[in-house]
Parts: C-alpha cells; structure tokens; sequence
C-alpha cells in the first residue's frame, strides 16, 4: 500500500499521519517511500536514498549549513498503533509518537514550507536508530557519505520535552573478574571464594564519588554501576570466579581512550575487559550558529546525560544538540504519547531561527 | 542376565565383581538380585528387601547390636567401567572401586563369614546415595522400617582411607537478597544500586570467624561461603535485585533450628530464604560398642566435615562412624580406584572388632 503525506497539514496531523505508517526498524521501507515521494515533489530540496535513509538538502550557496536530523524508525508495537487522537487533553497516544515521529513531523513541515532559509539546511531521516549501532542509518551515512552531513551544526529532533539538550555523556561497559580456587564448601579453606573477593570491587563502586563537571556552561553528571554480576559452581562448591560488569557514563570532556584507562586504573587490582565503548560530545554552545540556535529557541540549555546520536556530529567535527517536542522519559512505553502544543511550538522556534535571527 | 557373587573370593577380587555389575543410581536392580541371592544363602541371616535396598541381620539374641551400612549405587560410568587391575601398582580402578563397592565387599565378607560375631549385626546394602534425598535407600528405610535400623551403633564404610571418622558437620543454603529500585544508569542516582547494597552481605561473609569447636574430642571447623551471586538486568540499567547464595557448614553441636536462626540473625538486615537444610552428627565416640571400636580398630579418629548419612542414624539416636578401604578425595572422579591393602586390613579390623574385643 502506498502512503500519501500531506506536508502541509497541521503539525500534529502530520505526526498522526507519520505514526500510523508502521516503520518498526529495519521495516521502515514504507514509511521511508512515503517521505521520499513527499520531498521529491518539492523542487528546492535535493534528495537522495540510502537504503532507508533519506538526505534532502537546499542548495542556496549560504555561507553556513545546518543539519536537522531525526530517526524515522520505532520499537515494536505494544498495543499502541495505530495512533489515537484524545481530543480532551490535546495529545497523541502511540508507538513513536514521541521518540519521535512529531520531530520528523516538525522537519517535513520545515522542508516543505522553507524554500529559501536564512542558512543552507539539510535534512536527514533515518532508520534503525533504536537497534544495533551497525544498522543505523546515521551511522552508514558518517561512514559511507560523509560529505552529505557536511554542516556547522545539527539539531536532531530526539523528544527533549522542547529544552535544548547539548552534548551527550559517553559510555563503556567493561568486565572486571574476580579469580580464586575451587574447593568443596565442607573443606573451604582449602580454596579462596572469587565471590567474597568481588566484595573488593564493590567497595570502589560504593565509594566512587562522580564528577560533575561544567562544559560550556552545562553541568553533567557521572555515573558508574554495576549493571551485573554472577558467580558459582555449585551449592557446594567454594567458586574460583566472579564477574562484576560495570557501566561508565562519563562526561564529554573525557575522550574515550581516557575514560578506558581511567576504569583499567581504578579498578587495576583484576583483569578489566572492555566490552564496548562510544564517545560522548561536548556541547558546543558557546558560538556560531549553536550559539544563534540557542539564543533563538530561548530557555535554558542543560546537559544531555544518555547517549544519543549528537555524539556521531561531534565524532566529525560538527556541533550537535538534542531539540524535539516529545518526552524522552515515556519513550519506549507502551502509554507513549506527544502534546500537541510542544509540536507547534517547536516548529515555530526552528522557523524562527531559520528565518529571522542572525 | 544373572550374577553370581563369590562372598569367600578376596576382599579386592570381590570388590572387582561388585564393580563389575553396573549400579548407577536407579538401576541397582541386578547388583541387588546378586546380593540378595548371596545372602539368602547364608542360614545365619534374616533377609529382608525393600526396593533396591537389602537388610541381614544375625538373631544370636546378644546384648548389643551394630550396623555396618553401605551404598550399593555409584555415580555415572565416566569411562571406567568394567574395572581393572593394575598388578604393579596392587590397585583396582573403576567406577564405584572407592565409592564404595570395596567397603560393600567387606560386608559381604564379614556377612558370609561370620556365623556368630560377638555382636548381633545388620547389614545394610542400599540404593540412590549419590542423588536426591527422597530415593535415598537409607531415608526410606529410617522412614518406613526403622524397626530394622535399631542398633547400638552403626559403622558406615563410606571411604575414610581406613580412618575413623566421627560424626559429621550439618549444611544449609540460604538466599539473601539485596534490593534496590531500577533507574537508566544515565541517571544512576535516581535508583538505587542492590549490586552495589550486596557488598555488604559480602563483607560480612569476608570478615566471618569460622568456629572449631572440639566434640567428644575431635576438632570441627565451620565454613560459610557464597556458592551463587546473581543480579542485573540490562547494561544500561541500575539493577533492583542481587541474591547471594551463601552455604553454611556447621559444627555438629549446633542443631539445624540453630544453625538456621544464626544465619538469619547474621544477615539481619535483608531477607533470608532457607533453601535446605540438613542435621550433622555429633560423634559419640566416647563410649559403649563406640568406644570398643575406636579401640579394636586403632588409629587417632578425626572430625568428619563433610555431610553424609552417618546423620542419618544420629536423628534415630544411633551414634555412627565412617570408617572404610576407599579414598574420598578420588570418589567420582573418571581415575578413581582402590588399593588393595587397605580392604584386606578394614576387614581384618571389623572382623577383630565383632569376634575377639570386649
């Protein structure tokens, strides 16, 4: 079945319309034709296709580039698709409503009614942000057409509840183990207990104090978990190993080598296995078209703490924020839902700031 | 097929036979038809069977009587079976050779010849001691013909590498279980992290004195360990449970009810699930047919550790003794064997024991 958009309906109808085009990822194909075929009957937007992905950008020889991103993908279905429209408290319940098919809503708006911004734009729409980082589609396209994401800075739409949100923490998971010697529990003494050994690296997480440290006038805020543990043999056998596995959030002015070496240092008593790694991103804000975005949108920035996709601009030089109309704290729930005015709303202060300021 | 037993062959021959029809756990039932054949044959004995399991017992009206008790059942085949002789070095090798078909040999010697022992005897073959509780040949008899069991004293011919061991310690499992609340470790502080809250169960475990009480004279040592740690539930979240599986050896002058309200008084502070428990032994070597056998049959006795069925008779009231031919430390392990001598010299020990002392 071929969908049609209208680029022109309200922005809340467009969100409708945008949800109610099943696009769970690594089946976005349709929702992907659709908006192909929208872009393409608009003449002042270049548009091409990788795979999924859509990149549809003005060509007005500006002396500055934007970029304005959004994934097109959601998770599985919870009973919440297609979309529903409650009328009494002006909002729209369903899968992807917020994460973030109304920021896809608010740049296909943009893309339409925005012939001639006061800066070069491109938009960029693509899949599998909420799988495995091989598949995602912003991650092909830094890897496989990077020219195409050329730009001085990029505003991807991920839901923040309508608050600029700068830089984004980094994140490693590692593996510390814990090694003693088997031995029958009725004769323990004769081995050495990992598991009562691992108290050890507990202690250190129970002590850790984070950091919090202020970038570019954001604080952040570190953490560091044991997201796991196990060990044992048997009932009655004194175990010779103990995993604990760990999650480290560090803040963006930390690279990623260094918050590897800090882990290995902190915890250099055992073997400390990485299990994998991605950066954070500082935020940038303090000049150029960041700092005009910010100015134009209003409010007061604050520090992105997860990690998101701002940290694949940064990892190529450009300058990134978080600015969207959903709520990232009902993503992925099965009452997920966007509000209407934030929709709006958002869609007015990017207008603004592609139209008037600077 | 049917087996016939030579109960007048040599202790390490008789040994070989015995290894030599298959008694895994649960399928005992040709060894138990060639035993009981064996035994019917003697006039000096009652025979009784239930099951797998087979009780003889001499009726010479006597003042006391003992048991000598074994399994009959060994662990599964692990690539040693049939047996075999090694002529250099005067051992058996084979699955069941010290666990104990070579203490069932020298019941089956003593059983055949010894038409009037000084000592009214019971012998016991029984099945399923290598697996669960609720098959074990010797629990079902204690439950369902304790009459049979009635004795002074019993001698278990477990393999004790020929040296008295008395009593024996109890065990329990416990789970204890920290909890915490779940947050995304982005924003770890707003849970709580029951990995970390587990540490401390930990130290209390690391800083645990174990007792070494001295029963009847024989030094027991206590263990307490963790067997088991378990949490987490995504690598990106504060995790909300840990239990950790801890095991208590206790000294056999600590009751079950005791031991289990120590465990829970020392971990006070979270929830405590009893997983299972069971009794130890306490010597009771000091006097009667005990004391007479300590002394007929030589040799410094020692604290047993581990648990074994030597509890058994102690909830009937009937002190008990390990005391066999076989090496524990090899017991289930695909080398396993047994050396010739010390068959020859338990049998000659018993047999001082049940005709020339007291």
């Amino acid at each position: 079945m071929d969908h049609d958009l209208d680029l022109y309906a309200e922005g809340p109808a467009l969100t409708a319309a945008l949800v109610d085009v099943s696009s769970v990822s690594g089946e976005e194909g349709p929702l992907a034709d659709a908006i192909e075929r929208a872009l393409r009957r608009l003449p002042h937007l270049r548009v091409t296709r990788h795979g999924n992905t859509l990149v549809a950008r003005t060509g007005l020889g500006k002396q500055e580039r934007v970029v304005l991103a959004g994934h097109i993908d959601t998770v599985p279905h919870a009973g919440n698709f297609p979309s529903q429209w409650d009328p009494e408290r002006v909002r729209l319940t369903g899968v992807g409503t917020s994460d973030m098919k109304a920021g896809v809503a608010v740049q296909l708006r943009l893309a339409a009614t925005l012939p001639e911004p006061n800066r070069d734009v491109t938009y960029v729409f693509y899949e599998c942000e909420e799988v495995d980082v091989a598949r995602n589609g912003l991650f092909l396209l830094s890897r496989n057409a990077p020219e195409l994401l050329i730009a001085d800075f990029a505003v991807l739409l991920e839901p923040s509840g309508g608050v600029v949100e700068g830089g984004c923490q980094g994140t490693l998971r590692a593996a510390i183990t814990a090694t003693g010697a088997r031995a029958h529990t009725a004769r323990s003494w004769m081995g050495k207990n990992a598991i009562h050994e691992a108290a050890a690296i507990l202690d250190i997480l129970r002590s850790w104090e984070p950091r919090k440290p202020v970038i570019d006038g954001l604080e952040y805020h570190e953490g560091l978990n044991a997201v796991a543990i196990s060990g044992g043999v048997a009932g009655n056998v004194v175990p010779d190993e103990c995993v604990v596995t760990v999650n480290y959030r560090f803040a963006p002015d930390r690279g990623e080598e260094e918050a590897q070496s800090y882990i290995r240092d902190l915890f250099a008593a055992w073997p400390v296995e990485i299990l994998d790694s991605a950066p954070g991103a500082k935020p940038g804000l303090t000049a150029g078209p960041a700092a005009d975005f910010v100015k134009a949108v209003g409010g007061g920035p604050r520090a992105k703490l997860g990690w998101t996709d701002v940290a694949r601009f940064a990892e190529l030089g450009i300058p990134a924020v978080n600015y969207g109309p959903g709520i990232s704290e009902i993503a992925h729930t099965p009452g997920e839902y966007v509000e209407a005015a934030p929709i709006v709303a958002a869609e007015q202060a990017l207008r603004t700031w592609l139209t008037v300021s600077s």
